[in-house]
């Protein structure tokens, strides 16, 4: 099996090489952590998506909610590591590609792009380019849904 | 049933003040929030931990993870809303006092305070330093662990 991991990107100004491994006792706590970090970008992503359509978004509640997504997005990857391809408490939904696709680096990747332009544009305020940018970064989380998450 | 909401520090430098319940379709999902975050918390706690057990503790790795318990320990007030004292999965370890006692705020607060001294601690770099406030950060959590949550 590969070891997947998403660039970790600076978390308030330093990067670190983490080996991923070390960092969790058993396959089923990596599960569980990459699984908090998409529990916590799902609610803020949801919470934007309801701004978005109030007759007054909340920009700042939206910008709260941006940089909330843009630091759990950072976690996830990590979460990978060999024999966690299945189990969990909800169940994993990861596809085995998950483990073997290496295009899987490019989609989060390009995930994280979108979220950290979301951040930028939110910060500016208008909301149609904040909605704009989210319909984008959207996508970008679709595209790892549709092709390495079970339905 | 009384809510209960942690106060919300600033995140990246402003606070929102958030309906809670408006954030969560059900409560199901405000359980699965708040344990998202501890998930996070309790990972990276435990990751500061074996640094400090190393005999050489990588400091960037240990600034990285304070910095992802600060964040994370902001959170999960919020999920604490009415009908959350149950269920979940896996399920809800909340004692109903968390939902009664005004004395949680205080616990939060005073963990919320710990945290952030190990942030500061840690970017000074002094290993007996952030050994020391390691310590008291983990007496704060334990704080709450002991009475409210179940074994």
């Amino acid at each position: 099996m590969k070891k997947v991991l998403f660039p970790l990107f600076a978390v308030l100004g330093f990067a670190v090489a983490v080996p991923a491994q070390a960092q969790f006792a058993k396959p089923e706590d990596a599960i569980r952590y990459r699984q908090s970090a998409y529990v916590l970008m799902g609610n803020h992503m949801g919470r934007i998506n309801n701004e978005l359509k109030a007759d007054k978004p909340d920009v700042a509640a939206i910008q709260r909610s941006a940089a909330i997504v843009d630091f759990a997005s950072q976690l996830p990857g990590e979460g990978y590591i060999p024999g966690s391809d299945k189990g969990g408490t909800p169940p994993t939904r990861a596809k085995p590609e998950v483990f073997t696709d290496p295009k899987v680096r490019e989609v989060g990747k390009a995930m994280r792009a979108e979220v950290v332009k979301l951040v930028e544009v939110s910060k500016r305020g208008d909301v149609a380019a904040i909605r704009a940018q989210f319909a984008a970064t959207g996508k970008s989380c679709k595209a790892c849904h549709d092709d390495y998450r079970k339905d």
